[in-house]
């Protein structure tokens, strides 16, 4: 079974394991204070060309994502997120078990516009029982969107403005902002999330890591405490290192950007191979993520031999999830086109 | 400089790192529901020789402490604890984030008593305001306990009925489990624990892996939505396996006894070393921590040589704290006790 | 200026104020264990005629709401409730701040379907990754409901069965439920109430009390420390006498009853007169509010002289929100009537 | 029986319920917002001298310590009071259920000490694991305290130094301090607390009122989202007025002190007799609470005549509280101090 349901099936990208190796048995402080997490620190400081506050390391998407609410948000405050953000729908209310609401927006293609943003917040402000009501405290996005479509960088920063003129936060999702970044349709830098939000993260797991999420935080008010808050919620590793030694590899001689590549291309062939047998997509998305409609006779083309993951129902089949990574073999995707009937 | 500051200083036991590269390009499917995590419950369960209703991989000890106390108590419901419990003072309020208080008990030696447990409930059950404070819902120990002293089955089955008898879940902290196990001086099982705490822990992080803790839950109504939580509180990892594979590796031929019996045999060499030079120690602890209180001459004689933690101020000196585990060198030892002179 | 705008804009039914003088120089104990707290419970069960476990005399209906949320709810779960909810769009993300999420069905006149509960957790249970979303605990309606709709005797039934399926309470909000109990076209008794739901209230704010609801809860397992949670949200008032004079008085000679069948009356005949002059209503209510849908010409002729709240903008003017209640005067009904202009 | 064992035991003075009869069938706007409120903040402000933000009608104690710790704490912080504190003893962890800890000072008669709160603080900061630990946000103490006394305009000088030094919030529990502006020893005024707190509040409910406490925030941010706080904990009163009407009383020809005076008076009455008949006190609480320490003799004299609530065991007899209030006839003083037998 050739598996594409996933980006984080497989182990690490292998000049991971070869580092952990290497440190082995190095000695180092506890808790994120060793050398290697203050190395990646600066490795990835030099990529964002921009004043930032603090890198924090953390295991994964769902521990990030409720950190940065809870670190952004006052007490009666919710998050704005897209309807079909990962917060709003496939994190088991750890959102709302830090005690905040998701207000949700109606997506389009995975995104929510400024527009909906200002709309939402001066109708809010506008009523009379505001108070009766969940105060918007901060926008979640992610790059790229839980339908593998891209924010542009004047959606961005049109985003931004109406973060400003209703003082919310700007929390940016990046667990596969690799497969953002290597996007030739993305225009949004890592420079460019590192200005325009308050904090944003750039995703490991997804994208070669065993595990870990680096935070980067762009607020001083807000990095100041931030460790207390990571200790609090489980999320301060005794071994932090393993986090550290991880994204300075992934850092290191553009590794990083190179995983981004390889899996774009990748999705670049799948994408052409199924356009090119009449397949229709459920969202036009340009990253490492496809959305394909498939029919009976593709479905059981695949059985036993390709995995692609359910996404839900469409009329006359099914509408499935492929991922590329950086793990996944040229001739494994060889295979799958090859044994791809017509539509 | 060597290093006796904590048992969590370096990367992995080579076995772990060993395995990690083997499956590294295996697929698997994610959330700690693959073969790895499968086959590590099952090498678990064989040692636990008693019936239990799930194991469920977590990152880290604070996190695994939240997450029992979450699935344990009412929200009106505390936990009692020693005032040294790592929940009651070393984890940033963790239980407190997720709405409950700890409730101390004074510590002996780092214990508490089924006869103070037993004293609290029976005084609060008789108050006329037990309402206007906080109902005990549960016991929180752990073992060794911070001080790396044991609690005795006698003990344990004490602190058990106690419980029974006021409607409390026993919660035990394992995160050096392993060290209490290798112990001469511990006389309880791996068996016991299952049998009589209502959930523990068998510690990872401490014992050799990258990080990852092994939590037990024997009651089957506990266990049942478990999942959901973990995956709520950002504790449910994407790529399992990495917690799978080590708890395997460290349950196969022995592996987590060995580390304890190695990591036990040097704390011993150590202990009848300060011992036999004439340093007193702040508690008697059998584990793979010793509480020496060292005066200014042999402060300045490790000084640049040998780590060890502070502690706390003593009369004449300071208690400092020194760690043995499974990557401890016994030559390392041998340079210590040849560089400590006489108190 | 006549006010029709809300149902508590008076203070209280002039019996209770008397009551409160009457009694005020008696020395009662505190916390709502007081003589005249126990009258007011043994009436209510009278009137219940169904064994409940217990009746707790709480301050307003958000408070209730996020009580009975806690009380029903484990730290993963949520509530099913109505979009039009009053938990999910008007109590400013109460139920989130216990750390629950609000599981939202599309209302039907404001009310929820036992099929859509039984479709939802059927969905919920049979998808992979149920637990990577909330789990459904509990359902939340209201008697009658934000609309003023009610739910029959069979619904209430279905919806009782189809909690009873996926091991879910019920909890009704009763905010308004005298203003149900007196409605004819309404099937649901209180006994009714007792028997299917695991806990409701019975509300007094908007029946002539000067504050106050009586929470219900049949279960025994949810109400045996249900005080310790009362004061913990800081929802057990010191003299807690003053609610259960209130609810003494409201459950002598019939004085809930006549309180309802006086709304109901005076609703009805705006309803008749609203309809004969032609105007159409939002929803078909049969309670105490009415939701005319009112043009420009009806607009500027209460201007002034009669009060309404706005409700949403509908094509060709504003629906309205009127209500009656047991302080509605017959004559200011009339006055109304008599300056109502054809639609 | 003649009861001395709160200062909540009967209604509410005379002048509040005429009140409520008064003004009961004039029409106001819900949620707090009515005239009566804006009369009674009015009366408020004026006896403050000094600028505050906002000032908001709560229904008691524990719900106003809840909303001052939610507002005033970060996610990761904690509160200082004194171990006998309100929050940290009698509140059945409501503190917590927000989601931080109650971080306990031994008292001192009741008190903490600006020195205290100071090397807190320091101990805090200079800890290498800091972050380990909660980080302590705010100051909360009582004027006067669980024993009755008093902190002196010195001592809360001293701690609003110390709360400046280290970023802490100060909130002041006043559900007594009627009685402690009335008290001859005390030269802390309202206007003090205005300045010197962040937030503090004025006692109603064991002022005479049925419910309700005044809080009074000083600094704008912290009050700019206030009533979004206060609805979502169920603390928003429909009828609002209920609550601004009774302190519009209070503040009304100098009701609130005449009410101290009186209170104050009689249990200088108390006092001296106990003192006179050779009974020693628990504490010296110049307040309307009194802690004799009685022997058998008085408590069988008192028997079924005269009610005190028992406090605690103490060598030869009980320690007892005995409270006056607004509500106090001199005769039953008279009648006491008659039958009070020499110690």
């Amino acid at each position: 079974m050739i598996r594409f349901e996933s980006d984080y099936q497989e182990g690490a990208h292998p000049k991971i394991l070869e580092a952990l190796a290497q440190t082995n048995f190095e000695q180092t402080p506890g808790y994120g204070t060793d050398r290697f997490c203050e190395s990646a620190r600066e490795k990835i400081r030099a990529e964002l060309k921009a004043e930032v506050s603090g890198i924090h390391f953390i295991s994964g998407g769902t521990q990030t994502n409720l950190l940065g609410t809870a670190m952004c948000l006052k007490p009666w405050q919710g998050a704005l997120s897209a309807d079909t953000g990962h917060i709003a729908v496939h994190e088991s209310g750890s959102v709302e078990a830090t005690g905040h609401k998701v207000l949700t927006l109606p997506n389009t293609l995975g995104k929510i516009s400024a527009a909906q943003i200002s709309a939402f917040c001066r109708e809010h402000y506008a009523s009379l029982t505001a108070e009766h009501t969940v105060q918007p405290g901060m926008v979640y996005i992610s790059q790229p969107t839980e339908y593998g479509t891209l924010y542009s960088l004047k959606e961005l920063k049109d985003i931004r403005q109406a973060c400003n003129e209703f003082g919310l936060k700007l929390f940016v999702d990046g667990a596969r902002l690799v497969y953002a970044l290597a996007c030739p349709e993305n225009d949004v830098t890592l420079s460019d999330l590192a200005r325009l939000a308050d904090a944003f993260y750039i995703g490991g797991t997804k994208a070669g890591a065993l595990l870990g999420e680096a935070l980067v935080i762009r607020d001083a008010e807000l990095d100041r405490s931030f460790r207390y808050l990571l200790k609090q919620r489980g999320a301060m590793l005794a071994k932090g290192r393993l986090l550290g030694i991880q994204f300075d590899v992934l850092f290191t001689d553009g590794l990083y950007r190179e995983i981004g590549s390889h899996a774009i291309s990748q999705a670049a062939r799948l994408r052409a191979a199924f356009a090119g047998a009449g397949y229709a997509f459920r969202v036009p998305s340009p990253t490492n993520q496809l959305f394909p409609n498939l029919g009976e006779k593709a479905l059981r083309a695949f059985e036993g031999k390709y995995a692609l993951s359910f996404w839900e129902d469409a009329p006359g089949g099914k509408v499935m999830r492929a991922c590329t990574s950086w793990a996944t073999r040229p001739e494994d995707v060889d295979a799958l086109i090859r044994d791809l009937p017509k539509a």
